[in-house]
């Protein structure tokens, strides 16, 4: 399920005012070019991501994550490529609270709640919450999803160089950069 | 020229003042722990740097750097160490103002004030002016210094491993980190 241009639109706008609330300057070209994934579920308020990229070389790379009240970012994991360890990445909570969920002793009742309709693709329960200054590292290779709390959250992200097309996802039905449609 | 505690202390303080400002959320430990670097020049004000580190591992690092008005972080430049390229790095402006300065066609007039004190010390002069939500990635290996603008700056620091220990500053005076002095 691909995502309309006018949702993208709209996703773009919200992501930005969520920005603007944490205090982060973008320029109008980065506003513009808010990266809006869907996973091709066509669910993006309940599974998705919005994505600023500033930088991607060789050997780094910085993002900020936006997630709207409760939306999902599904499970998934950054393997090794062609030698090279997965990536690695450190999560930092600039405003909002996340729900993180890696690989280990699982919570006895998690604070965020499991997407409905996937709900087979979700496995690692592990939760670590992170609210403003709070920061979390991912290592190589672990399964992990996120979820925004009540108010959303802006994170930062921190990491070895970003290989998104190399993702294994845990969900089958996802694709993670599909097309967008065309309004009509 | 080593800096007393209580110097040290005072710039922590206006460092996490400026950092909140930006909007920049810390925890009390990392507003604890902020990075007082004064280069052993006993001049802190006019050239120096404070810093926090969130992350630094052997394959990315993430930093805040605070500039207060018109402070200097004098030139120097990240060689290859052990047959890997010298640190890249990117500065993205997130509050105040930051002229920077790197190898290449120099300015006419720059519109930042050389330290007197080490005018010799200050060789290259391209100058590139970061507002809020403006960035730039200084590639490995080449020299730059940048200072301050008028209100100060809070700039993010996404870059390849941090190894400061073996930073090569024009400056043969520069310890980069020397003792702190303890009040009497």
């Amino acid at each position: 399920m691909t995502l309309r241009r006018s949702e993208v639109r709209k996703a773009q706008a919200e992501a930005a005012e969520l920005l603007a609330r944490a205090g982060i300057v973008l320029t109008e070209e980065e506003r513009g070019g808010i990266e809006v994934a869907g996973f091709g579920l066509g669910r993006l308020r309940e599974q998705g991501l919005e994505l600023v990229t500033y930088i991607n070389t060789d050997r780094y790379c910085a993002k900020e994550l936006v997630l709207f009240p409760r939306q999902t970012c599904p499970e998934h994991l950054h393997p090794s490529i062609g030698g090279e360890q997965g990536k690695q990445e450190t999560f930092r909570c600039r405003w909002g609270s996340v729900y993180l969920y890696v690989e280990g002793e699982p919570a006895a009742a998690i604070k965020s709640v499991v997407p409905e309709s996937s709900r087979e693709a979700y496995t690692v329960f592990h939760e670590i919450e992170l609210r403003p200054g709070e920061q979390y590292t991912i290592p190589p290779g672990t399964k992990h999803w996120f979820q925004g709390g009540p108010d959303g959250a802006v994170v930062s992200e921190f990491s070895s160089t970003s290989r998104d097309e190399f993702d294994v996802f845990t969900d089958p039905a996802i694709v993670r950069m599909p097309a967008i449609e065309e309004d009509e």
